[in-house]
């Protein structure tokens, strides 16, 4: 499969600033480090293992934007995740310490604070407003779903002067990112367009593990342990705990591997049936026969066949799932009914128990890199791009290659055999 | 009003066996404290204010078993409680370590396990298999809910040889252990029966403060603070928590003065209208357009008229409730997409997240000195009794005070008016 | 042996303005709760069982100052505590909120804050400034130790026109403060001085559970956790734990009751000798050779008479403390380089670590109330008192009862006995 | 600068019996991975960006030992750190569940279990026996310091039949492990020497992030957010913290990041002055005057010139370090007092707080992989090798390779530079 991969990045025009940063080390101009992308991490795809030149992110000596006249922008849409208020701080943090920005606003309410008509404040963003930010979950700026107008937006940016957009956000604010940039491109403008990719399901192409996703593990193992302790504690207990995954099954099978007390772990990647000899609630019973209590970690969007689902769209333009955990509660309590065995159900939905809590300390490491990182990008003329990890690496990516398609987990590779192997459960889930 | 509080506590026979306790201080043969039993604490019924003695809890230097030849049984009854296997270590290690009884049983399963159909294993306690389990939530013995039949237990305590059943549980298994007392009584054994009152609700009369109530408020401030940070999140966020509580507002009441971002607290205590002027949607209206976001707590027995109640009994014999934030949500919905306002409305429930959680440090203290102090009751033969913390002693109390009626909150002390004040919820929950 | 204790309270002249508070309930004006003071908790001098009325804290509904007109001022002195800064976020919360008062200032760095000479600005506080600090440890005031002069100090609150001070503080605070109330009555001025006794020893009289003691003894059980660990890592490994505890051991006490791996508590209250068939190296060694690990809590002010004490004072006025862990460090190396028993020693000093945190959600419901309180007296014009808690009420004292001497942890009590069964250690304790 | 780099593992012979695991996928026999190796996380030496194959780690299909013959030993070595359980339980699973090995023998206290003098009883580890050890600290096998003779240990593992050698600790026991190894190849003998680096410094050659430092880092900001709280509680308040880092100032550099609050981090890798104009007294004179308190992070080994070291050993073999921590507290003190500036100094060493946490979510998951990842190698009969993670994947390494030289933060990295940029500290960190 031969596979065509654009890595280089939009510029504005050609830096010719002598950076404010007092000193180095600098990234050389278009400096390349090359990565092993491979099968498990990037793509499920197929076996392919490529070499990628991608841009090195970092600080360059010549810089496109001058700071004093600088005026940047930031927003946050979609859902919370831990983090959101890091990548604030930081991005605030650096524009003003280190390359004395003229200002830094804030957005209130994601895209709808373009859009005259919601009537939303902006925010000025000083150093001195965002400094204890991070010891808070959210995002100060509040945050909204959904999709606005990119014309509207650039209106927006063309009225308040901004020379730097940073936009944290989903898929969809991705694709926003890109309409973005298209419209300013269309007017000529000189702004810039710089997204971070925020997605609590760690489904972003190109994204091994974005941040807040350790976050979110560590609590979500909190979540699972409860579910346990409720199953062993009850006669034919079965703990179920639904975590975050439209599409794929990444906290949820993470989170089985942090905490050893999962039985099933069932996730949007892995088909699996509820009835028949190789089916779920069979497995089901022969656990809560042999060891009378059993633990299930449900990905939200997993067994989407079995569910009724409707075809509506939510408020960020994602298909509304069907509710597989109530499939499953439904299911679970006619099979035993029938099969004579009184069984106690406990259900946890930790969601926004898991979304709205401060990053934790690695994270914060990793929001205060991808914002310094940002910046660095903006006010080198950068546009156009997220910013990233990659294998321990920061780089700069195209916005085409993270909205090209979601990433998902691979059910062939040693990650996901670790998962089985954690849970034990049979081949139902290994057709 | 005239009240009758009979505060004398059962015994088996005369104690006389000497302590094989190392050392004192022991507390004289029916030592009473005085007790000023006020209003808000421990009643709602009117403005009395109780001096009543209680027999102080304690070792007796002379015992009514001789401890090798006594063996203990030990049950954990209903829904699971931060503690539980605090008092259980407390009291094997006190009846193993220092009074050096032949044997402790754990019964699994709560009532179940004395009833041969269930085929519930016993479970030998000793202080090797229980030296950690304090580090964990839920219950070692495991649990359920609902009664079994008095005579069947007693003829297992029987079969079995216990000398001392120590009772963990709630109102129920309180109302249990009386009705076991009783058919001990009357086939003439030698059996002494120990309460130790369990509520997460914290609504056992004459308990003020019930073992895992400390902890059960902690970990409810955490899903306040989530659904703070959720509702500030999002344009005209609300965030609804729901907390323990089918007759009694105590968690809802104490997690809202612990975390100052309560906006509504719906307790069963305070009835509150929806609609109308005075009604809860004007006011929660109110607070959206002032401040943009809202944090309402319900305690789960809230609001009850509002709800569309069933007349089933759930497991424990408990009336099935309604679902007030089920209605709470729709009508929320209602109400604003009639006014026009674009609602964000997020739903925490946290139950088994607060039940399953292994005790703080201070509920550790609490439930060690519970578990010794029942200890201390059997081995002197007392019976028909619970052990608890009356104003910051330990005392013992006849059974018959605290199945009597359910602790309520006293929404005429200053106590709510606390509440009151730190909400700022208007005079719809003053009428 | 007679006690003469008197619990009326001073007030500044007759309560004629009706309290701005929206509703009720009020306390009658001089309402007494009757409380059982008994020998454990209060006093360890013997075993006088008091009933003592005391005034009741709360709203009352008329008071002396004219809100409008009513000026506030805040001072927290000498060591850190959890829950600092919930008592200054509940007195102004309370002050602006429900009484309206025309301001509110935080006086700096304790009561150097005052003197002009040390040039520390002062703070307006207002309920935006202190709405999230009590996620915070530590004062936003900051603090400073020691004693400044009186009369300065009067003076300033002169010229500024404050009307009621609220001084947190410790037992050199307190007397301060009594000293403060004594200028500022010879001057014939209308202030009131309003204490709220803070200490992490936990040692004041008539003040059975301090703020912030929860916390801390929660905190301090890592620590002794951690010290457990590295004692079972190694072979002959013991853990020594160093907690706060000048002259009382109420911490480290608790501190061990609520975790059940200390071997060992040394507590100032309870003296020892190292040396000699019954003392603590024999019993220490006992104890490596039977289990291979001990872990060992010591209040820093136990055996000081072992110590190399000098006669030196610290800032606050305190005695400096001979330094016993050094002493036990030594001796213990000494003892086993002699015995040939290879022990591993592992060291900690959690101090600052416990200190410097935040309030659990029990110290900050309980720090609310204290604010509360603090301000409804000041406010009803009473002066020369402190609020506390007491058996579960909430009263107010007169700083005379609290500055007469210290608390200490009566060795004799059912508690203590308690700590000793929990450790198990021998009676080199028990003399 | 050319550099030879071998990356293949040794083999007992070739592999010839069909693995147990009842599914794959598997790795192919000797299958390489390439990395990017570069500066920053590597090696501090030059600006080679090295391309270099790895072998894979995984499941081989077709293994060396029989697993119903198989005999697996492991041992923990050295001071404690996060995960260790963790990876001990790993192991076990694995050998247990997918490869059904016979036995898995824990031998206690490090090497001294080896050694028949110390009389160290072994421990069966089965699955039932570490299945909750992961909530634990430290090693359920115990550990000890220092060296013990090669020959002994390989007589005890051929009297004990041991066929795979699992040992888990630091560079002295990667190289003990080096030295049994040959001895086994000396002998013939047919025992796979497996290890897994452990080090809380982080600084062993060729693992970027050993399995605990996570952990260590997330703790680390808590004693350092404490730290900055008491300097701001006080006038002229210091903080300082003392991290584990002995030749690396990885903990302390990450940990800075991580929290915002750090003035200064001071590292072995980067020398400084304390005296003079561009000295670190006079810098921290600069930030308590503009700003009255600073926060000091140093590692344990940094500023050793400033020091009277000792020549020593410690146990471990590692030299006696100089207490730079005891020399800063010290000169600033003498600084200030010559100055007239009242600062007030906390000093904060949490060495052991940090080191006997359990793991937390993160480095479970790490440790599993792991323990995983070296079971399968033992059972393919690879020996003299450990296992690490490299650039987000798994592979093998020769012993040779991690016992060259320790790993030091690269003070010209990006990394080093973002450290700087956080903490603001002048010149005198960057000569």
């Amino acid at each position: 499969m031969s596979i065509q991969i654009n890595t280089s990045i939009d510029v504005l025009g050609t830096p010719k600033i002598k950076s404010t940063l007092p000193f180095g080390p600098f990234v050389a101009p278009e400096e390349k480090v090359v990565i092993h992308v491979g099968p498990d991490v990037i793509d499920e795809a197929g076996n392919e293992q490529l070499l990628l030149p991608f841009e090195e992110a970092g600080p360059r000596e010549t810089i496109y934007f001058d700071p004093p006249k600088t005026k940047c922008a930031l927003v946050t849409c979609g859902g919370l995740c831990p983090g959101l208020n890091d990548v604030i701080r930081s991005i605030v943090m650096e524009a003003h310490h280190h390359y004395h920005v003229a200002a830094t606003i804030g957005i209130r309410y994601g895209l709808q604070g373009f859009i005259p008509d919601y009537c939303h404040d902006i925010m000025e963003l000083t150093p001195e407003n965002v400094t204890a930010i991070h010891e808070f979950g959210g995002t100060i700026l509040a945050s909204s779903r959904g999709p606005q107008p990119p014309e509207e937006i650039v209106d927006a940016l063309e009225r308040m002067n901004i020379n730097i957009l940073f936009m944290i956000g989903g898929d969809g604010t991705m694709r926003a990112a890109k309409a973005i940039n298209q419209k300013i491109r269309n007017r000529n403008l000189k702004i810039a367009v710089i997204g971070i990719p925020k997605t609590i399901d760690n489904d972003i192409h190109f994204v091994p593990k974005s941040f807040g996703f350790d976050s979110a593990v560590a609590k979500a193992t909190e979540a699972i342990r409860c579910a346990h302790v409720e199953a062993q504690g009850a006669p034919y207990g079965i703990g179920i705990v639904k975590l975050m995954g439209r599409e794929s099954g990444f906290i949820a099978a993470e989170a089985t591997l942090a905490l050893k007390d999962v039985n099933f772990v069932l996730i949007p990647e892995q088909s699996f049936e509820l009835k028949g000899e190789n089916g779920f609630l069979q497995a089901l019973e022969n656990r809560l026969i042999s060891r009378k209590h059993a633990v299930i970690v449900v990905a939200e969007g997993a067994g989407q066949h079995l569910c009724n689902v409707s075809r509506k769209k939510d408020a960020s333009g994602n298909p509304v799932l069907g509710d597989i955990c109530d499939v499953l509660r439904t299911e679970i309590k006619k099979h035993f009914k029938k099969k004579g065995l009184p069984i106690t159900l406990k259900y946890i939905d930790p969601s926004y128990i898991i979304r709205s809590i401060p990053a934790n300390a690695h994270d914060r490491v990793y929001c205060g890199f991808l914002g310094q990182h940002a910046v660095h990008a903006g006010m080198a003329g950068k546009t156009n791009m997220v910013v990233t990890r990659l294998q321990d690496r920061y780089v700069y990516l195209p916005l085409n290659l993270v909205t090209q398609k979601r990433r998902k987990l691979n059910i062939q590779s040693m990650y996901w055999r670790s998962v089985l192997e954690s849970t034990g459960q049979p081949q139902f889930l290994k057709q």
